[in-house]
């Protein structure tokens, strides 16, 4: 879909970190909550979770599993949150339906509140190429299959 | 399991606001951050998302996209997020794997902030049993099948 950010990195049209290119990309976010910050779309341009087949939905969840695992694998995780903000009252910003893997650790509450607190700058947080790249492979490195 | 608040609930054992009950359960949160917010727990007694099988987890995601377009056909939200808090560190209390359906609605933020002020004083944010028997009851009302 034209002017759809996530459609352009699907085609290769614009830069992203991938650490899963296939049915579903699977890339970094480029403002993370932490490092390993992952988000799954599907290669069809659809908004809402309802608009997704049943298929869709399931293979947007394995992937996301996938990650989940590997970011822990790859040291960057203990535990994760899933998260799928549906619509824009729910903080939907890119309207190409997405699932967020948020990596986190013990007492990594200290590192999370500043970013909150700034919830509204978020161009403030965007990280470098080469760092989203390089964690990227991280993960990458990890992923089963 | 001997002592989970959810196995406690599927058993009929346990007080809860159903929605669904069937293979998975769906009832509502307990110390919702909004009306209408709805836990989806499978009957087995799983801790992470990775113990799942891949049914279960499209199951659970499934179950999920019924409750959000529930909740929306109720009025009780415009958009929705979803989240799946997975291992203490991302703040799962209950080590029952739960999916979290929030509705969401436009200018509520204000709503939601002394939620997330109080974040560590949750009984004080329980609602009476009465009134969220009474929200299961609009959302059932919605379901499709």
């Amino acid at each position: 879909m034209a002017d759809c950010i996530f459609c352009a990195i699907c085609a290769g049209k614009a830069e992203a970190s991938v650490v899963i290119d296939d049915d579903y990309l699977a890339f970094m976010d480029i403002a993370p909550f932490a490092t390993g910050h992952t988000l799954i779309i599907p290669r069809r341009h659809v908004q809402r979770v309802a608009e997704l087949t049943s298929d869709e939905r399931a293979g947007l969840f394995e992937v996301g599993n996938r990650i989940g695992t590997a970011l822990r694998e790859a040291g960057l995780a203990e535990d994760v949150h899933f998260v799928l903000n549906d619509g824009d009252k729910a903080s939907q910003t890119v309207y190409h339906v997405h699932l967020h893997v948020v990596p986190r650790r013990s007492k990594d509450l200290r590192r999370l509140l500043p970013r909150v607190l700034t919830a509204f700058a978020p161009p403030l947080w965007r990280r470098r190429r080469t760092q989203l790249d390089a964690v990227a492979e991280r993960i990458r490195a990890k992923l089963d299959g």
